[in-house]
């Protein structure tokens, strides 16, 4: 697969994932990983995954605008520009957030994730 | 310097650069990196800065609402969020970039840079 395939693919399951199963992200994060959500720095995936988990909302739907992938060696930098409605409500809320995607001998994980929300 | 540092000098270097004379951003580019530039690809330093300063605006001045960094080994990966002004129009528009920072030496170059407006 080709890098843009991997990204992709990454994209649709992290937003899925998180709107459906914020505990399921566990597996895309290692201890090696960081978080930084809204200026907020998270270390390792348990912490992590316990820090999105505890985001103050019962329901979250991400919509997708743009995705952009570029390979820095075998790596794969991610940018994603989208829209949040959280519980139900109907403004959309835009976002931006950064992935630093790692590969270990084909299998990618989320070492860098950057967040934040745009304000108009 | 520390990684927070080193990319905060290299946020104010950047769009100041970017604001005041567009070619003077070709120092921070090499023949290994990589544009994209609202979905449209470019790759080495040359061709990025000729269509960064072909873009087609006279003037720009960006305002920068937040910057993210985080380590990556020894490189850095950056999220810079914020609004930019077109031909002294008075709209601003909201817009998302994405740097990688590469270390050589200790000289910081960037290896990729993701640009996207963001529409509200």
């Amino acid at each position: 697969m080709s890098y843009d395939q991997i990204g992709t693919q990454f994209v649709d399951f992290y937003y899925q994932t998180f709107d459906s199963n914020r505990a399921g992200l566990a597996s895309l994060y290692r201890d090696s990983s960081m978080l930084s959500f809204e200026g907020s720095q998270t270390a390792g995936a348990a912490p992590i995954v316990a820090k999105l988990v505890g985001l103050p909302f019962n329901s979250v739907a991400h919509r997708i605008v743009t995705k952009d992938f570029q390979p820095v060696g075998s790596d794969i930098v991610v940018l994603v520009t989208g829209q949040l409605l959280i519980d139900g409500e109907s403004n959309a809320q835009q976002f931006s957030q950064t992935f630093y995607l790692k590969n270990d001998n084909g299998n990618y994980f989320i070492q860098n994730d950057v967040f934040r929300l745009i304000y108009g």
